[in-house]
């Protein structure tokens, strides 16, 4: 089955906004073993609007636009799908009561714009999920004899997502006319390379090609490391998700070690957990990072729990006197240990790390950029690491610093 | 003219790489004035490769196909145009001996895949840019007796902006007939509404609408600002350049104190310059933004020069203890001075910065999220303000770590 993505809105095209609403919906379809061989940007053009959406369904089976559900003048999707289908738009009283309740509820008046938010072109209906004011639509559509469906969803990422991921993806493999019921899950994992991943597992993905269930597939996200999705397929949801929890048993002798997350968990998150679980803080000393990992901590909701603070000890006297640092060579393992002990004792922490090293992009003490050196310290001891990263200056500091937040993960889970 | 983008490569179908070549490239044209009305994605598929380009040059008069130029046989796109024109790909002995003399100056020898990169279709043009291995293309057309072009551009970033700005841009506009020189220049603010900005040049715009040339464009970039484009047409670049100085002069004393960069600088590109420039040190204290400001710093090449590090307080007592902050509350404006001179002296350097208040999800100490204190500490005494920020908690932690960059930035230009 076919599945092709529209983003809708001017500024995707000026690039006032960047189109990772297509990025993301490519994902979750690749994910759920659909084919998508195209995507387009297009403005807030009416005739365009409905060039587009038409060419997708000439040569594809599903098309899913994001974008253009607003209540402005601006917001043409529900209108040239209309159009384009030959129907008219009426208004979905029940779509209406829950927008005027939702700004009574605020205490605030509705414009009579909003209302435009609760027209559906006949024959369609509006897609359950609405956690906002703009309601998706699913239109079904039968092109030269053959079914095939249309998908609006809003262009605000939340809301997106929720129809997408509560929505779309089960509507599009219930038509695709598989009977069974589809699950994944998304192992994360940080450490290995692409090619050593697909060699470690290269036996089970062979004994699974002969069964044919569950499957097993790649996805390489940058600085964010590699994901491998399971996906089983059963005649119900417990079942698949028992397909599941046997694959991953049989993975995690496997690669169980590199797994740092499930699904949509990220490294600070379960780093943030690790620690909230087992009563612990943790201080942060960096050098080339200069605040990248103090940064991510501190981006998850509820970090204060466990997080103390950080030095950022650029300059190599810092090192010294804040931090206690040995004179001597700054761009060491020992240098990093007595980093992050340094500012364990300094800041009052369970747990210290730290990260030293050339972001670049010139040598430093002789060492090449992407020479780094990281180190985790807690009452128990300290460990340090050297690791050699790839890339410019801000990939070295983005790859020190998820390696870093990995190492104290490790730690945690003595593994 | 019309001007669309097409972007080749199956990972940007698969969400593995988010793609910002387009929105880059839809940026430079609305810049150029020239329109855009649609960027499609396609995967590294020789036929819908085709597809896609055919169509494009059918609603268009210019076509940037970003990708498929690399040595390998998933690079597709040379072959594809060369398929297109219905010409033969022939080698360009230039770029094949510039090839080999690059392997050769690295001492590796030249996989034989490589000279793919040197076969050009007959009837096109090498782009003169050519920072890497992939050599872009200039391919005229002529589709039902109108002349057209396609570029080719690499898919790596760096050297697909050298071609599109070097190049690309240029011939496009010779190409649109006009005979006029066009250059254009951004002014980068900071602290205003893209309304209330409008509302500052309203009357300047009115003036220049009657006058013809130059124009002004705003462009919005999220927590980046607010862009403004002064586009000047003449017979030479001096001249053109001559009515940019003058309107550049003329806008001054509307938004001379919103500018903090120009063209591709960014707010810590000038920050970190006008330290350099003046011979002075900086270090920073934060709470809210957690390492967001001392990573901005540290992201310059070249950073070292002026910044000595940074204390990430994220607790209440290590804002006491290792900054000096009098005990009492720490969401104020005084405990924000407090921070930034106690940084400057804990750090030894000549200026101090400090970042607190409320990222949120919830409020503290009775203030709502978004209310956050910023202030700059030197020699000649200290400076803090309150802002109200917008957003979720990310949102609200850039928008504060971009803000006290450019408190930084009024104090060094005592603006």
């Amino acid at each position: 089955m076919r599945v092709e993505v529209v983003a809708v809105g001017t500024e995707l095209l000026l690039g006032q906004i960047v189109d990772t609403n297509s990025s993301w919906i490519g994902e979750q379809l690749a994910m759920a073993g659909l084919d998508s061989h195209f995507q387009t940007k297009v403005g807030d053009n009416p005739d365009r609007i409905r060039a587009v959406i038409g060419l997708a369904l000439e040569r594809s089976d599903a098309v899913i636009c994001c974008g253009g559900l607003g209540p402005t003048q601006d917001d043409l999707t529900r209108e040239v799908i209309a159009d384009l289908l030959g129907v008219e738009l009426i208004r979905d009283d029940e779509i209406a009561d829950r927008i005027a309740a939702m700004f009574a509820s605020r205490g605030r008046e509705m414009p009579q714009n909003n209302l435009r938010q609760a027209m559906v072109p006949v024959g369609c209906s509006a897609i359950p999920q609405q956690p906002g004011t703009a309601p998706g639509l699913c239109c079904p559509v039968t092109v030269d004899g053959v079914d095939k469906v249309i998908y609006a969803v809003p262009g605000v990422p939340y809301e997106m997502k929720e129809m997408v991921s509560g929505f779309i993806l089960g509507d599009l493999i219930g038509r695709s006319g598989e009977q069974a019921v589809i699950r994944s899950r998304v192992l994360r994992t940080w450490g290995t390379s692409e090619s050593a991943l697909a060699e470690i597992l290269a036996d089970r993905i062979t004994e699974l090609d002969e069964i044919g269930n569950p499957t097993l597939a790649f996805l390489a996200s940058g600085v964010e490391g590699l994901k491998v999705r399971i996906t089983a397929k059963a005649g119900d949801a417990e079942a698949a998700n028992e397909i599941i929890r046997a694959e991953e048993a049989a993975l995690e002798p496997l690669i169980g070690h590199l797994v740092f997350a499930h699904d949509d968990d990220n490294m600070e998150s379960v780093v943030v957990r690790l620690l909230t679980e087992r009563g612990l803080t943790v201080a942060v000393a960096e050098s080339l990072t200069g605040g990248y990992v103090a940064g991510r901590i501190c981006a998850v909701p509820g970090a204060g729990e466990v997080f103390r603070g950080g030095v950022v000890a650029y300059q190599p006297d810092l090192k010294h006197r804040l931090l206690g640092v040995p004179e001597g060579p700054v761009l060491t393992e020992p240098a990093a240990v007595a980093m992050a002990e340094g500012v364990r004792a300094a800041l009052g922490a369970d747990i210290g790390l730290a990260a030293t090293g050339v972001a670049g992009p010139g040598e430093s003490e002789g060492l090449k950029p992407g020479t780094v050196f990281l180190a985790v310290s807690s009452a128990d001891g300290s460990i340090a690491t050297t690791a050699t990263l790839p890339g410019d200056r801000e990939r070295i500091r983005q790859f020190s610093a998820i390696t870093l937040l990995d190492l104290l993960r490790r730690v945690l889970l003595d593994v």
